[in-house]
């Protein structure tokens, strides 16, 4: 408990990410000072966001600086507080880093309200993936009942949650993933239809067949040719997210996205967010989200890697599609 | 007058559209049946929508039949009315098509209001093309004071509306344009800076120069590589307005958007739209238009080609970009 094991970012990404950019690295645990606490990191999750943070002046928030510990969010237990509202043995999450006890101020902790749901629960339906899919389908989707909605990566930590949640409000949810596993697993979540997109040599034409009807509202998580082929079936006042496009950000050249014109003919909305944008409106998901979880339509799958070091090992294959579910790293019980 | 000259679409087109794809036609004059007015063409207004109206299902609308006369908006006079509510001797605006003496129910006709503008106002400042442009800034664009717009074929008939109707609701405006003389007309306008997109190796680089604290709305006309440029300079929460695409109507290939990741990274929004779905509110544009039309800031220059059988030459201009404003053609005095 005296040791602080971290992960060190060594080596920018190209293509896909993995354990050679990274350097384990021990330091003393650093006792909190006056409005900090020294935490034990209990989870941590693994996002595709993660690879832009890695890389030079290619996202949305400042790159991570060589040398320094991968940037990482994910849920931790108080061990020693310093800071007003917080006691030893609070569960709290936070962007923690891959480390094993960071010490980080009290300010940029937020307190898991065990009463709404474990702490699994807190990674999995009422965490940052739900609230993602939850504010992407609501205020940039415009979702309403019965809207022919299209998800991509539909398996994946946002994906499943975007299907269900759509689903629950009333939408036909077709979703689109890579082999037959997950979208086993997608249609169970409620899906009218689930898309292999492995399997398809026109994957247009699979979406066309298993959305006769067209698309309301396309939940895009993967970008390139995948987008492209979405955008040749929206409806008229469709509605594109972009959510994320794993696709791309490891691809050697970008691909080039032919359909806009189908955007525009169908006066259609195209529109990427940050979830950290809602921040103020977390509590409002949250509340929705537990309740769909309690009455069991909502669930989250989590897949599990064991172990801190097992982190860079989660980055490559959530970039190469190998997780089943909400790729998470448990690195303490 | 007993003569009804038209030009009947008797090929579609392949690359830019011209005469080629016309035949004149002359058929006598259709007297009005009960509800309808005979018409005599003053003005006709050369679109580029009209590309897509010629081809088979690739447009918002259906396309024209072989053989049918060319479809096309404009004004005229009535001539005979047994339509209530019409007299000879006014002025109405309509899809008149490509013919000299339409006969056309009614309740197709728009009266021309000439206490608010002359005849030439209403094909101009009133028209459809600042229409187009004061819903799309202000509806699609959630145009602000103080944003920074960049309008592309900032000297056509849309764009240089969206130019001036920007300058005029405060926001600093940087148009794009081909040619020098084109480009001293938008600055002429009120532009902050005109990019004579002719002259640039780098256009995204260009756009970076004049446009140096980044976009907040971008008003598109043009697609493809200046759209794709535009994207990279989007600042957080920016606007991308779809009003047009004409670069890309006639290529042989469809250009790939690669900047799309921009679009999502600033949480920008990308919408098409169709001035037709905002009829209902025609007349709070054409008070507002008509208001700074009267007080000297709103001008519209037109360019006006004279007799019938020029349509088809000044829609090949139009899509090599000759025109020097809005492109109309005069049928009658």
């Amino acid at each position: 408990m005296s040791i602080n094991r971290r992960l060190l970012l060594v080596a920018r990404p190209s293509g896909i990410p993995g354990p050679r950019n990274f350097a384990d690295d021990t330091v003393p645990v650093r006792a909190p000072a006056a409005g900090e606490c020294l935490l034990e990191t209990i989870y941590l999750s693994i996002d595709p966001a993660m690879r832009s943070w890695m890389s030079e002046g290619t996202g949305y928030q400042q790159s991570i600086p060589l040398g320094e510990p991968m940037r990482g969010g994910g849920v931790a237990r108080v061990l020693q507080s310093r800071a007003e509202g917080f006691t030893a043995g609070d569960m709290v999450q936070a962007r923690l880093g891959w480390q094993s006890h960071p010490t980080i101020p009290g300010r940029f902790l937020q307190k898991l309200d065990l009463a709404q749901g474990t702490v699994e629960d807190w990674i999995g339906p009422l965490g940052l993936s739900a609230v993602t899919a939850y504010f992407g389908l609501r205020d940039i989707g415009g979702m309403r009942p019965n809207d022919r909605v299209l998800v991509s990566a539909a398996a994946g930590g946002v994906g499943q949650m975007a299907v269900q949640i759509a689903r629950i409000e009333g939408c036909r949810v077709v979703g689109i993933a890579g082999g037959l596993e997950k979208c086993a697993f997608v249609a169970g979540l409620g899906a009218a239809a689930a898309i292999d997109y492995k399997a398809q040599n026109d994957l247009s034409a699979a979406i066309g067949h298993a959305c006769p009807e067209g698309i309301d509202l396309y939940f895009d998580n993967v970008g390139g040719p995948t987008l492209d082929a979405a955008l040749e079936h929206l409806r008229q006042g469709a509605r594109v997210v972009l959510c994320g496009r794993i696709s791309q950000t490891h691809a050697a050249e970008t691909y080039g996205i032919r359909n806009l014109g189908k955007l525009a003919a169908s006066r259609g909305r195209m529109q990427g967010f940050l979830v950290f944008n809602y921040h103020e409106r977390y509590d409002e998901a949250r509340t929705w989200l537990a309740a769909r979880h309690r009455d069991g339509s909502l669930q989250q799958r989590l897949h599990v890697l064991e172990g801190l070091e097992q982190a860079p090992v989660g980055l490559g294959m959530l970039f190469r599609g190998e997780n089943t579910g909400k790729l998470v790293v448990r690195v303490a019980d």
